[in-house]
């Protein structure tokens, strides 16, 4: 029994293993850089690469450039702690999900470095989930403080990701297409692996060389709905819309090429091939799902234990992948990202049964700002906890997932992966006796 | 484009009423009696009837009794507007989801009738959601008031409801066994019709006639959890294990049965039918769908949004199909229901689209304490609720969702159907152009 157990959460590891492989830059920039770039341009590469997966992205560009190394400039910004050394490439690390300086001067620097090119000039732009906050400079009128207190706010309210990154486009210097207007004339190409519901070019990093068709209102009454107290400057500036983005048909696009090359899909049926692999009928949720942590757990914990009593919609052995990202709205003061709160409410919403085993966890490989990618569910999680004497009820209620499964020695640690497809679930159901 | 809209609406009824057809006491009754009772007693019959289906499962089994009509004794409880008149049977209206005095009449002559019973009667137990209310007696030294309070705080906060019933069961004096205990040594013959995820005959209408394996320990928790403030007699009564249940094992039990006659799962069977007849390839994730009405939405309209998108987990035409029971926890001063609310959230999560359509309804007809049974939602109902002036988060925010749809006339209204296999969901996804 211990042994099967063991068994399972080999498997759980290994499906979320196929998923972040499915999306590593080494594997999917390659193929994507060859189809696009077969020869390298005629005048300057200035590479700008944003996001958790930024470093890998700019390395894989390196190993496959098709032209001499010396031709790449420019850098790489990413999170603190998810750097790789590059030999062209300059890598620089700066804060997320809250932006610092590091960031500001990381953005400041890309719009300079793309100013005053030529026709024959290319600019690469590598962006990963994450590039929102590793790439950001506050429109003129704004603080960083302000953009940083707004940005807190959102994050700390629940706020979906599109709705965050709309209020910082509006309040950037360099996202929503602004980026890309200022290379014109030089050639753009973006590559992307997308963390967004939709996968929706726009959105990735916010868009910084996209035409945005949202406005300086949508930002406001994002703000408005959420009751975010936001400075007066920055309401001022948004009323008057100021701070508008480039729209779509804006002539300054009509270089830019954005390809996407790794999405949460592309990572979800990668470890449903491994789950078939492994015996398990695999039924993929989608990528999109949404809606607070401990609130999708019921649901999909709802789904579950349909299988194990009715065979509904899958006989087991089965196994119930989905990504997305869920939010979570903090209420108490304990630790924890929003996978682990989805597996402990998981785990309180399958009662126990004894039969379902389950993996939550961020592909970036941290889970929210904790040092966990995320954490595993066994039939016999509440069991343990109780003989802990941790209450996984009031663990919850103080959204302390990442204490509870730390306790019970089963987060799951992989350090940063160096990309971002968002959250990867899967939750297993074993056949009855 | 109209016509095709209307398409849609009418589908979606009809797949709303296969699933309801499914659970039609006329259909449902007749076969497992005449299996479990192929000769009458040769005693008395007396008949307890409670639910939303007691009236039509008490005309069934007049429709189909084995022998002479004038056997059968007894009566049938059902909630105010659920009636139906019986030939040998009376029927009785009383409160749901507050038991009043009808209840607590009705629950006391149940008890009146089947003591002093021979191992030559039969009592019939008729069973379906709703029986819990309906059949209502206080266990000795608790008030109506204070049970009645206690229900109501339980309902209000969002507690899931085997945890009433749970609470119910130790506050009663007739549920959790007790029905079956006093009527021993006559034959107990329970037929139920399940409107609680798992079809746990203990758990339907707070098993009156199957032992109990929670405690007033248990009881207890449950009120602490949600923080209930209980009156003080009825936390004495729980902690000194005065009202505990009949527990697995007791020998009254010995000559009782229960046949699940109907489930949300043959609903749900019966619509996916519906569906796969009309060319759209239905998914069933289960009967067992819980949490909060607004977030389940959340995570639902994201599967469906995965399915236009990407055809993951199913190409459109395809059809979502899913029963359980939503919770809402009462924060604003409208008016709606579960479904209702689930319905109103997920417009707001698909945001629109262009190609999804839906329903949810209560499968009994009545959605919470309204008039209507759910409501339908279409691409345009956003942009419709925007052209009448409706705001549809405020509305949401207000938890009037039945205000919402009936401005839209999108409310479902068919009136009590006599019958509840909880709540019903179908999200239809049409294919692209």
């Amino acid at each position: 029994m211990a042994a099967e157990a063991a068994d399972r959460r080999a498997l759980l590891r290994r499906l979320f293993a196929a998923a972040v492989a499915a999306a590593d830059p080494a594997r999917c920039v390659p193929p994507a850089l060859a189809e696009l770039l077969p020869t390298p341009p005629r005048g300057r590469c200035i590479v700008v690469a944003a996001g958790k997966a930024a470093a890998a992205m700019a390395r894989a560009v390196e190993d496959c450039w098709p032209g001499d190394l010396g031709q790449l400039e420019g850098f790489a910004v990413t999170r603190y702690g998810h750097g790789l050394s590059c030999r062209r490439i300059e890598v620089i690390e700066a804060a997320h999900p809250v932006p610092d300086a590091a960031g500001l001067a990381a953005a400041q620097r890309a719009l300079d470095s793309v100013r005053g090119l030529t026709a024959d000039d290319l600019v690469l732009v590598l962006l990963s989930g994450g590039g929102s906050a590793l790439l950001a400079l506050p429109a003129e009128g704004v603080s960083l403080a302000d953009k940083q207190a707004v940005t807190r706010s959102l994050l700390k309210c629940g706020a979906a990701i599109d709705e965050i990154n709309c209020v910082r486009k509006h309040l950037s210097a360099i996202k929503g297409g602004r980026l890309a207007c200022a290379a014109a004339p030089a050639q753009v190409l973006t590559l992307a692996i997308s963390d967004v519901p939709g996968d929706d070019a726009s959105v990735i990093a916010s868009g910084p060389t996209v035409p945005d068709a949202t406005t300086c209102a949508d930002a406001l009454a994002i703000l408005d709905r959420h009751g975010v107290a936001a400075p007066p400057a920055v309401r001022a500036l948004l009323a008057a819309g100021t701070t508008e983005t480039p729209k779509p048909g804006d002539e300054r696009f009509l270089k830019a090429t954005t390809r996407i090359v790794a999405t949460a899909g592309d990572a979800l049926a990668a470890a449903a091939e491994a789950a078939r692999a492994a015996g398990y009928t695999p039924l993929v949720l989608g990528d999109t799902i949404e809606g607070e942590a401990r609130e999708a757990a019921r649901v999909l914990g709802g789904i579950a234990l349909s299988c194990a009593r009715n065979g509904v919609p899958l006989a087991p052995p089965c196994v119930l992948l989905s990504g997305g990202e869920t939010t979570v709205t903090v209420r108490g003061s304990g630790r924890g990202g929003r996978n682990a709160e989805f597996l402990l409410a998981l785990a309180l919403a399958l009662g126990g049964h004894g039969r379902i085993h389950a993996v939550a966890c961020d592909t970036d490989g941290i889970d929210g700002s904790e040092d966990n990618a995320g954490a595993l569910l066994a039939p016999d999680t509440l069991a343990r906890a109780r003989a802990a004497g941790l209450d996984a009820r009031g663990r919850l209620a103080d959204n302390d997932a990442w204490g509870f499964f730390d306790a019970l020695g089963d987060l799951v640690v992989t350090g940063p992966t160096r990309t971002n497809v968002n959250d990867f679930r899967a939750i297993l159901i074993e056949p009855g006796a």
